[in-house]
């Protein structure tokens, strides 16, 4: 039965590497566990605004942590995610304001499925998380979009799309639901279960979640594991 | 051999939640992994303090998530934590500088292990953490002690002791040590594998920990599953 089946809701942002880690598990499992997932674009900064909290790696020995930590999970989990060089330039002072309205424009322009969404997510995380590349510009963008299968035209007319209004409020309006679910940062799943949403925030709960949802946790690597 | 052993330090604090899920953890997988579990009881204000960290509770959305997190963790690792009615008056206001010294006083006392620390750490967070019961005060910090095995007299010069110059600089030390792994928050762990020190925070790393120290995770409770 249709109704039957679970759905896992995940708000995120490229520019939390958090994200990264959690949206490779889920990509993994969506093929695994009897789970749709959702793809939900959102914007962090406005969580972080509207929830009051503030970036972690502003106290500096959380800071060196998380690199470390990143730098472990990332081997770990085989997502191949490196701190660029100066990271608050890239998350606070460029920021993905730009990339997530394209993310969100491409949303509301695929149809039958998100397929074209987790590509162009994935290069954009691959630039801005591996390779240390801009996507801030029009032009970076681009490149991720092209890269990860999109033809120029239909680049080109998402870069305008992105600007609209429309998009801009959808933007907002994913942002405020992620908010609504009681959000302060990201990422944030959202486990539809028997008519109730169980929340959960970060990429360290996916033990839990398989255990609130019936399902079975092998790890971050599904189909290597011995299912 | 001895020193092919592994060793892994639990810095703790009984004002930590999570601290209490993590020593549960810890104490059923030092029965089960080829690992030494060295208890550290430190002082998390002054880890704090130190790091300049903040407690994360003060977000609103936040604190509600780690209500639901932490009751939602207690029932997956079958540990009975409840939240205190006022856990802010618990945690910050009242405090456990006294009953952190307590502890340390004891493992200056115990001879041949630290089981009794275990005990009487154990019954001091279910003081705070499951019955909503005052560890500030000596009585209460007594009736705990007794509970886990300790004589009266005993417990007379374990107080008495607790405020020495010697035990107060013995925390002071410990939580120094904390800091000066990088620490920020606890739990903190610090596994020695092969003369190198890997530190992790928090009590959801354990997969991650058994995997960077060559051990197998079977979930948070080891004797119930299957090896």
């Amino acid at each position: 039965m249709a109704n039957s089946r679970k759905v896992i809701e995940f708000f995120y942002d490229v520019v939390s590497p958090y994200s990264w880690l959690g949206f490779e598990v889920l990509c993994r499992y969506r093929n695994v566990w009897n789970v749709d997932v959702k793809l939900r674009p959102a914007f962090l900064a406005g969580v972080m605004q509207g929830s009051g909290n503030k970036p972690p790696g502003l106290t500096p020995n959380k800071f060196l942590y998380m690199a470390k930590d990143l730098h472990r999970l990332s081997q770990y989990f085989q997502v191949p995610l490196n701190v660029p060089s100066n990271p608050f330039e890239a998350m606070f002072e460029k920021g993905t304001l730009s990339a997530m309205r394209f993310v969100t424009a491409l949303q509301e322009s695929e149809v039958g499925g998100d397929k074209q969404v987790e590509q162009v997510s994935r290069e954009l995380w691959t630039r801005i998380w591996s390779l240390d590349k801009d996507i801030s510009q029009p032009g970076s963008v681009s490149e991720a979009a092209v890269k990860a299968g999109l033809s120029a035209s239909d680049v080109e007319e998402l870069l305008k799309l992105s600007t609209s209004k429309q998009i801009k409020d959808k933007l907002k309006s994913a942002t405020q639901e992620a908010l609504d679910h009681g959000g302060f940062g990201f990422p944030l799943l959202v486990c539809h279960v028997n008519g109730k949403a169980e929340v959960f925030f970060g990429s360290d709960r996916f033990e839990l979640i398989a255990h609130c949802i019936g399902e079975k946790w092998v790890g971050p690597q599904p189909t290597a594991a011995k299912l």
